[in-house]
């Protein structure tokens, strides 16, 4: 059994960490931290598991974090991981950080969007945690940069195509729509009901932070700098994110060369099921799951694709993907744990 | 391995079966019958389990039911159930009826509430699904009807306190609130998305039929007539229901001695959590799961019992308990394929 | 012209005053405050109204209030107004507090319920403001006491019924659902988004401080003690209030009584419709709008009755009829500025 | 007083219409309409008009409307008013259609998308309804063609920028959401609360009827051939639409330059807002009114603007539109009966 850990075990993406793993056959939860809640049971805070999850929220302490655990999850904000992790690694421990502190191996990078970095090898070390893009380096590494929601939804249904030539990368608009819960559990006015319901609205139009991290890893991919048009929206629904991305293709690129090209690539991947029969992705069809669903069609008139991309923002876009790390980090089946049946209502 | 067929799986209850049955460990899904997509695969009509539940769809054939299966559940409209039933039994399969053909052993009440019964004989014997309080029954039993929503949301609650004479059953008052997914999947201008947003109401007041179901359970458990008023209202929401009842004390009644009642009746019982600390029931701590959680206040001035109770209106207000009567009638955990991790969100 | 003054202008209630109080054709905003957005245009907080209520929020001012208004409304939460209101009558200037601390003749009962009162004496002489049932107090009085939604939306069905001796009142129960608004503007965790989308549930069950509000108008117009039992939920919603209301009927009272009594004492009140034709009263159908929708069923076995009414929580249910208040205090037509045509969707 | 009819007046549309003629201060209303409805009073069908609406239903008679009527509004779906208008239009009556039958002056472009047309020569004369455009135009008609809800949404932040040649109509991309009473009153089971619910998805992507019709008015403007490519999206609300659209801007053209020529455009139209101070355009905000909130942002590192508008689906992209096209054909005031304060909440 893998004795895991999640720090920040009380905010909405470690909330679903816990459920993940409370039900995760090869790992048991072991210490479950939360300024906010410590001395609480956790299904005090969240009585939907009451008597499932009985654990008391604690303090953090990396002695006790090194102590009881092999994985330690970290679902803090960005900035106090960088802190913690370095303690955690040199105590031999794997690390999966859901804040965006290890997602950029440049620092330099991270600091112009974030702030200063105080970890900086670590982040040439870390690697990003894009399961299906970079599985073999997730084997081995210790600690993940696990990707950030909006990034995660764009990218798996991008790649493929950007390694193949297929679509200008000049020309990639990524226009994303997100459920509530991405806000996290913090109070804040634009989360309160009666701001949210009914209410449909964009939000840091080309100022998201997720931009600098999808132009990283397109860069990466696309073997020179690739920079996108992303703008992402505020869907009244608690969880789901659907993101729509616009694209030229390539010369003589026409709709089957992109079915195939999506087909091969994920055809030894579980969680990405591609959209047949005209059917285009729905939140609802991957709401508490991990999976990733991805239709397109072609504009033929303006040869343009577009691609859909669904996906669980706190599964897929969160702990779900976490999980997977951990998975693969651990040499498990890739699908332990996350692959309850999804539901039909 | 049971092998389970459900007839009428693309309904909502129906879907749920195949939902909670799909991922038990226990039991095999072998048959799944809809009229209105005979010859469509089951995860083309819900495309959330795209992949995962892959047979087709078929027309009714008893044949094939009883070839193919241990046990059959009948989620369909009241009046279809009673006549395949029968048949289905005479092949010695177990029959779980998630209509209200078979909940009234009297055919009477039935025919007074519903239409013309043509299997009497069957009312009698068949055995009243309410998983907690009829369990001994249900194991030896050929035919479940299975309870209906209202029905279970407001007899667990009760009916210890009736046993022990608790409370005045002359003096209940029921009043529910449920999801929009009790209403079915079949178009309806009332399930339509413009007319429920936004909207609170009651309908079929103290004139729904789940009225006579409640009145007949707790006449037989109080040992005279009893009859409540029972009045139903419509939540904009897909799942969820939550009863609030009420009821005057018996003389010398307190609260403690409720608590105690209820913690010692529902001790060795899973899928009720009694609410504590003050907490009360919250139809989102039920959500997609199997759990009643109840809660009650007494106010002390009036001498009366406030009992509040929270399920899922699909699982332990329909497919959650019929998967829970397979288990006991075949002698299998009574919780298995029913204990998903409760979403924290 | 009327002067109106809205002190605590961005809350809900206040911004909902602001709405109504905008398109009156009788009355001018001249001052709206804020502590927290003072000196803030009004439509920057609520882009909604951008273009037409430029007005700046202020810090509250007596003097300035006093310059500049006819009429004072005080939509702040309870204490504060109990300060202000003495110097406004001082001044000359009607009050209507939307606060609970004016709505209590016997300052006991407030202190019993809420906290000490330093302005006992208003108390005595304040008229609570239901408007069709003091019609003609309040037609004279310096200061208004706005009732409470859940007592409006609870009294304005019993009352006729109580001055005719129709039920016994001491059999009323009174369970109430209402929308999130009712909660205010204020950031809470019980009203952020994902902890209510899909979520319904009790809150302060028999102990809520309308309780002791709604017991004390009984009790006036019964002419002896009553006490409800009043347990209020909360909707998935913004907006709306349904409460259903349970009460044995007097001997010989049938629902023909009942209908006629209705009828009769809100013939000439455009704001009470009673539903008709079965058809039973929803919030849908009152949204926005100062209306109030009464129906009612009477369960014959039991003779009990079953009144149902829905308002909008923040127009009948305070800001509405807090112009009607005003509506009435200064001579103008009952309906002014309150009758725009109701949403079909 | 105009006397005006509602073909069609109890789908979404024409209550909207329904609801805004009811309250106009220019307008009575004389005729209503309903295929399903004929016989049954119009407030029956929508109880929240109840008591202010009460005109019955009937079935449609041209002359009927023609002696009762001076303006007849029809919101019927399309192929019934090609059939409808031109007899009314010889009765000397003026006609506003709010289907697709009117909007294309080439007959050919309509029946490529929809269907054969019997009434070209009608076509060439309609005047396409989008108020703040073609106002000139629209005085004289005798037949206006209002404008799609996606259309209005789209080309109100359009227009003035192709005209001023600031942006390569070849480059523009519009992804659009639209609440769900767009898809009007009839039963379909994408319209299910439980279909709907926590589901965000695209439809009809790349290949949506109001596709080419964007495509005329966009070429009529720029005075060559634009084509663009239209995703719509399906949003968990009832009302209101959000357009997000991209272009490259041309040479030369900042940021700056847009917004003058926005500001210029609209100043002397009013239910056109452009956000300012960095807010964007919301939903909430013209939710049930009939202004089009434009707000944009330009990526300077790759040149394209993002324009964003908000309307209410139904008043601005559908009734509202109607009778502001109503109000300049008979020479009122624009805004007449099209003033009512937004809501906060």
């Amino acid at each position: 059994m893998i004795r895991a850990g999640v720090v920040g075990a009380t905010g909405y993406a470690g909330a679903e960490l816990v459920r993940l793993l409370s039900g995760h056959s090869g790992a048991e939860l072991t210490v479950l931290t939360s300024r906010q809640f410590a001395g609480t049971r956790f299904d005090h805070v969240y009585p939907a598991m009451s008597g499932i999850v009985t654990l008391v929220c604690e303090e953090i302490s990396i002695e006790r974090l090194a102590n009881q655990c092999d994985v330690i999850f970290t679902a803090l904000p960005h900035k106090i991981p960088m802190k913690i992790a370095p303690e955690l690694i040199r105590c031999n421990k794997k690390v999966i950080d859901l804040s965006a502190d290890f997602r950029f191996n440049d620092a330099s990078i991270y600091e112009a969007t974030y702030q200063p970095h105080t970890s900086k090898e670590l982040c040439a070390e870390a690697v990003y945690g894009l399961c299906e893009i970079y599985r073999e380096n997730i084997k081995t590494a210790r600690l993940i940069g696990n990707p950030g929601c909006y990034p995660t939804s764009a990218l798996l249904p991008l790649i493929p195509l950007v390694r193949q030539n297929m679509i200008m990368t000049e020309t990639i608009i990524i226009d994303a729509k997100s459920g509530v819960s991405g806000a996290g559990r913090s109070l804040s006015m634009t989360s309160q009901y009666c701001e949210v319901d009914e209410s449909f609205k964009a939000y840091k139009v080309a100022g998201h932070r997720h931009n600098p991290e999808i132009d990283m890893v397109l860069s990466r991919e696309a073997g020179k700098t690739a920079g996108v048009t992303f703008v992402p929206h505020l869907v009244p629904m608690s969880r789901g994110m659907l993101t729509t991305i616009y694209a030229t293709l390539s010369d003589q690129v026409k709709a089957d060369d992109v079915g195939e090209c999506l087909s091969l690539f994920y055809s030894n991947h579980p969680f990405v099921r591609l959209a047949d029969g005209g059917r285009m992705p729905d939140t609802r069809h991957v709401s508490h799951t991990n999976y990733c669903d991805i239709g397109f069609k072609v504009d033929e008139q303006r040869n343009r694709i577009i691609l859909i991309s669904a996906i669980d923002n706190l599964v897929k876009g969160a702990a779900g993907q976490a999980v997977q790390n951990m998975n693969i980090l651990f040499g498990l089946d890739e699908t332990s744990g996350l692959m309850q049946t999804p539901f039909a209502v």
